[in-house]
């Protein structure tokens, strides 16, 4: 796309490196923006000079955080006995989303996927490691994706957690609630058969 | 969403704003930031702050440019004696990308729409009549959308200009280069057959 001014074409190009976005979509971005009020636009910008100032890794969990130690493992009503292993900060929004688990977290910031070149070095599992040293907690969810790179991560992390004294666990898998059975691919309806569960769990409580 | 952040729940919320970006989409592409080097998210910032202060319109079409005059008015190899009336600024890179004209524009930022509250006065009318009675131009191309909107305010523009010596004319109504005819809609096939060429006018040049 050819454009008139040098800095509209920055700010096109800018929007274009995100995911998903194309020039045509970048422009309508820009358009829509120089339509706000400038001092809207004049925040617009700011707001990511301070997310590059003030955002860092929570040097416990690997969560985003504005402070040393995140919202979720500074909280002290949060049980500290149980720590959930996810891929990814927006896997921790979406766990949380669900306002069922009180647990901590620990971000991996990736699983290992040999064929992105993505080995357990990449990955902070030491930094987990070290946190299991302490004792404290007791169990260790794997909340990973179910792919085969999941399954080897899950793999992987099981024979490293061995010498711990923890209760290790995954995600339930099986059927989506409200979903029909006629849509439920055969790999998860066969799981959830094998691993069905008395009819009293499912009741909400 | 409840993000763990403020600095990030109000980048997410920045970028929901933009038209069809929810917040998930917003929340990718911030996480998208963040993996970046922060030389990286600080340019992304700049950009927009420098779009906020360098951004005007052209003083003589409105289309955007970041000096007083943009560089299609300013441009002296360009044919003076055409003006190319357009909705938005979006109109003007589109016929600009095809390479096909020469001449200047003139951004009317908008088309009348009496549902959505736009009458002639909230439209760039009054500087075309001030360019116009330099008597320089001698054509103006109406390209509006082909709705009602458009039509209504071609038919406006065009009593506006029946005062002025100057040539009217509209884009060409007719089958899209490459479409098949069975996909054509019939009020688009029909002006096609009314206003047809002679042959030898679709041949390339």
């Amino acid at each position: 796309m050819n454009l008139v001014s040098k800095v509209l074409q920055q700010a096109v190009d800018e929007f274009a490196q995100l995911p998903g976005v194309g020039h045509k979509t970048a422009f309508r971005f820009v358009l829509h923006l120089l339509k706000k009020e400038p001092e809207e636009l004049r925040k617009f910008g700011n707001t990511f000079l301070q997310l590059q100032e003030q955002v860092r890794y929570c040097t416990d969990c690997f969560n985003i955080t504005d402070k040393d130690v995140c919202d979720i493992c500074a909280d002290h009503r949060r049980d500290r006995t149980t720590i959930c292993v996810v891929e990814d900060i927006r896997d921790v929004v979406s766990i949380e989303n669900t306002d069922q688990y009180k647990g901590l977290y620990h971000v991996l910031g990736g699983i290992i996927s040999p064929l992105d070149g993505v080995g357990p070095s990449d990955l902070n599992i030491a930094p987990l490691l070290e946190r299991l040293q302490s004792g404290e907690p007791k169990e260790v969810i794997f909340a990973l994706s179910t792919t085969m790179e999941g399954d080897t991560t899950n793999f992987y992390l099981s024979r490293q957690l061995q010498k711990f004294d923890v209760k290790l666990s995954t995600l339930a898998r099986g059927v989506s609630v409200g979903g029909g059975l006629e849509y439920t691919d055969e790999l998860t309806l066969g799981r959830s058969l094998v691993n069905r569960v008395p009819y009293e769990n499912t009741l909400a409580k």
